[in-house]
Order: C-alpha cells, then sequence, then structure tokens
C-alpha cells in the first residue's frame, strides 16, 4: 500500500488507496482573482488567511497555496503566504508555483514535509526541482506533460509519469513521494476526457502504485451547473483510484460528492463522518446559505 | 459492443457501453407504499398512472412496474397495471415480480419487447423464466444469487451470473438480452458493498460483456442526505461500467449525478443534453419544487 505522508508542525495528512480521499483547497491562487492579484501585490495578505481559515473549516485537509502574479516577485510573495497561512491554520501545505526559485524560497521557510506543486517531466524542470525535493524530505506532484506537450494519449502521459517516478528514485525521492496529476481536460472541449482520466488513474495505481492529484474544477470549465460536473467527476475518479484534488471545498455540491465516495469506498468507517456532517439537514442548508447563528442557536438548545 | 435493445409500441431504448445511462423509474411498486397498495388492492390505478407520467417527465427512459401485494391475484394485478401504463406512457417496460404466474401473465398483454425482471441463478427459477423469456424475445435481468443465497463474494456472485448467462444461452437468448444485477447491500450495513460491486460490475463488463443494472436506492438505506449518496454511488457504478439502473428518477440530486456521469463517460455527445436540462438554474429549481407555471410562463416570453 502506497502511502504518501505531509505534514505541518503538528498534523500529519496520509494519501492512501485505503484512506479517505484528500482534499486539497485551491482558493489561495491570484490565477484569475483580480482582487486577491492587486491585493497580495501590495503586500495586503488578510485575504489569504481569510480564505485559509475558511477552507479548513469547510473540510479541506491540505491548502495549496500560489502566488504567481504578472512582474511580481514570486519567491517573496509566495515565501510570505506560506508563512501567513501556516501561522493561521494547521494543515499542511501544497507549494504552488511554476517559477522554481519561487518553490525553492517557499521550502525553506516552511514547517514541516510540504507538498511541492510540481515537477513536469521536462529534463531541465526535473533537474532543477528533485533536488532540492529530495534535499529537503518533501513529497512532489508529477505532471504527466513534458517538452512535446500535454500528449491526448493516456498512455503516453503515463509513460511521462513513469519517467518522472524513475527519475524523481535517481534522486533518492521514493515512489511514495511522487503524487502523479494526470491532467484534466474541461470535458466541455474534449468529450473523452473524462475517461482518459479514469483509465489513467487506474493505470497508474495499479501498474505505478503512485498517489494521485488533479485541478478538478478545470473538468467542468464553461458547464452550467459545473459544481455538480466536477464533484460527480471526482466521484468517478475516486472509483478509478484517484487519492486527492486540488478542489474548492467551499462548494457543497463538490464537498458531498467527494464524502458520499469517501462512504461508498468503505474508507469512513461506519459512515461516521458522513453521519457526523450530514445528521441535520437543516444544518446543512444553513451552512451552505449562510445561516451559521441559526445553526449555532439549535446546538445549544 | 453489447446492445440490449427494449421496446414499447412506438420506441426503443438501448442499453450499451457507448450509450446514455438507462434510468428505470422504480416508483410503480407497492413495497413500501401503504397507500399505493391500499389503491391497487381495491381496483384504484390512478396513483400508478400519475407515477408513470411524473418519472417519465422527471427523465425517466424504461419504467419498472411491481404489483406485490401480499394475498392479492399478483397476475391479475400486474397485467392491469402493465396495460394501464402502458395507456398513458410510451416507454418500454421493466415486468418486475418474484411471482413466475406474473412475469408470464403480463408479458403476454405486453406490447413491444420488455425487460423482465428477474431471474435468479437458481436451477427452478431458470427453468420456468427463460423458456418464456425465449418465446417472446424479451430481455431478462439476471440476479446474481442462486439456492445457497447472496454470497459476500464477489467472485461468487460473478460465476452465478455467468451460469445464468450460459444458461439463457441454452434456451436460445443471447447474451445481449441479460441483464446482470450484481445485487448492492446497504452501505451503511457493509462498508465493502460499494467495492464489491464496482469490481463485479467491471468483471461483468470486460469478461462477461452484459449489461448490467441494480436497484439503486438499497445502498443509501438508512443514511442521513441518502440521495447524494445515491446519486454519487451510480456515478461510481458508471464510471465501473454499469449501463443502468431502477433508481428515482424525481429526485433531482440523483438524476443530475447520473446526467452528470454520462458527460464525463463521454455518451452525451457535446454535453448536449447537460446544457439543455441545466441551461437556466431558475428552471432547474422551478421543476425541483413544483413550479412548472413559472417555468412555462419563462419558456414563452
Amino acid at each position: 500500500m502506497t502511502h504518501t505522508v505531509i505534514s505541518s508542525a503538528t498534523r500529519e495528512v496520509v494519501l492512501g488507496f485505503d484512506r479517505p480521499f484528500v482534499m486539497i483547497g485551491e482558493r489561495i491562487n491570484p490565477t484569475g482573482r483580480k482582487l486577491l492579484s492587486e491585493e497580495m501585490r501590495a503586500g495586503d495578505f488578510s485575504r489569504v488567511e481569510a480564505d485559509a481559515i475558511a477552507q479548513v473549516q469547510a473540510g479541506a485537509h491540505v491548502l495549496d497555496v500560489n502566488a504567481g502574479i504578472p512582474l511580481a516577485d514570486e519567491p517573496a510573495l509566495l515565501t510570505r503566504a506560506i508563512q501567513l497561512v501556516q501561522s493561521v491554520t494547521d494543515v499542511p501545505l501544497s507549494i504552488d508555483s511554476s517559477v522554481v526559485e519561487a518553490l525553492e524560497a517557499a521550502i525553506a521557510v516552511y514547517d514541516g514535509k510540504p507538498l511541492i506543486n510540481s515537477v513536469t517531466g521536462e529534463d531541465e524542470v526535473m533537474e532543477r526541482v528533485l533536488p532540492f525535493v529530495a534535499k529537503h524530505g518533501a513529497a512532489v506532484v508529477a505532471i504527466s506533460n513534458d517538452e512535446t506537450g500535454i500528449s491526448e494519449d493516456p498512455d503516453v502521459r503515463f509513460e511521462v509519469a513513469r519517467r518522472i517516478v524513475n527519475r524523481a528514485a535517481d534522486h533518492g525521492i521514493p515512489r511514495e513521494d511522487v503524487v502523479v496529476d494526470p491532467l484534466v481536460m474541461p470535458i466541455g472541449a474534449m468529450g473523452s476526457a473524462g475517461q482518459q482520466v479514469f483509465r489513467l488513474v487506474r493505470r497508474l495505481r495499479e501498474e505505478l502504485q503512485v498517489n494521485t492529484t488533479c485541478g478538478a474544477s478545470n473538468v467542468s470549465f464553461g458547464l452550467p451547473n459545473r459544481h455538480v460536473v466536477t464533484g460527480t467527476f471526482l466521484s468517478m475518479a475516486m472509483a478509478s483510484g484517484m487519492t486527492s484534488a486540488i478542489m474548492n471545498p467551499l462548494h457543497a455540491e463538490v464537498r458531498s460528492a467527494v464524502q458520499a465516495a469517501d462512504v461508498l469506498m468503505g474508507v469512513d468507517t461506519n459512515c461516521a463522518s458522513w453521519i457526523r456532517n450530514h445528521r441535520d439537514p437543516d444544518a446543512e442548508v444553513g451552512r451552505r446559505v449562510g445561516r451559521a447563528g441559526g445553526r449555532r442557536a439549535r446546538a445549544g438548545s
């Protein structure tokens, strides 16, 4: 059984086929969030802190932290964001950047064993990222594209993943510390995107025995009622063997689908988490429409 | 590719791995419905007709019709119910009884090619049911239990299914007219129930190449927020290869999960059905709370 352990100073999270699915909160990411982007650039991280707390309250087990703002000093911004988030929550973090210097600066200040997001199958990227992942004993997300781009052939993507796992091993990084992202395309643009991911995740689990993750929201891009599509996608990916995803835990449809899929995979022992989270339908509705006050009042009665 | 065709006088429905999932409406069943049971016993079939129309409007492709009322004349009741339902809707029907005489009486009045629900792997049942299924050129649901009961071992259930498929062939019933029900247990009572079904459905598809169905609602028995669990179960079963289910299409969470899973399996071409069904979020809410008038008014504006 492959267990990927990541940690903060005080908490461990384990990815594994026999474990509840790991929800990695996606919100701390200025891409497409103009206000957040402007605030972070101006040194105002209040929204980062609020997003961190809200996602953990909604059930995120890990938070992804990205500070990718054009023309900004990304290593400085990412380092600051990581430190602030670690000061307000105790969940482990995924340090997310396409700028290698930013990953390297942030990992140096991180307290615990982070998930480094990400390395690709490009030779130059592997040779720059894997050494400091190894040096810090971190885990790393392996994205299954290489110099030739993202193949539409899942078998090619499988081979890229295998190459990254092997190269990681050359650097002393064990298989369980490589979490493969099979790459999820919008289903509205490519009707085979779902089936491809399900097949690829199954092979990654059965043949490479690695844990997997993905950016889940992308699958429903452009569709109406998209959170239902994203949640349904995640449950189907879980049935195929996926063990974590970068997603938005604040959306009730997405969160509930993952929790129900945990029940159906038999990893929510005695359905205890499901029953705790869904015992009172009014409370669930209350959470969704923001009537937390009413819920608290009832709980005290 | 295995295609199971069932039909009414005017409409065909096809079960297949490359086809949208077939929703078989479960509501016309007096089991656990005291009022319906009393009405049917007294010869009042108005609720049967209303349930038929409501389920088809909600998206059911096929309707299951059961008239199992203790100490009643089930062959007469089932025959009457089948005729009435065929008079108010044009979808194909699943003729559902554990009383062989009732199945035989109802199939004789049915207009089209029905799904006979069901035959088990018990020798006596097979030898009574399969001959008239063959004679009428019907399709049949094969439930994977036998004289020894329902095995908890999915490999045993697979072998029972294989035996029924082989026996059906002896009677001249082709593989594509046998739809296997792997049997779904309540997940609250048996934590491995989901994984068992997913594995079994995959084997039934890959090794036996048969279409599959199940009574889906059973999986969430006793759990809070159960329609989300049922819908999530169906999407995961679809990812594993299931091609139909007996379910309640009136529950929005269940119906939407199936529709989203069709999108993700790539069988809802260009997401056209999804976009049509979910284009206007207000309309979806309107359907759910029964404000059909408001919806119609908007459609005309």
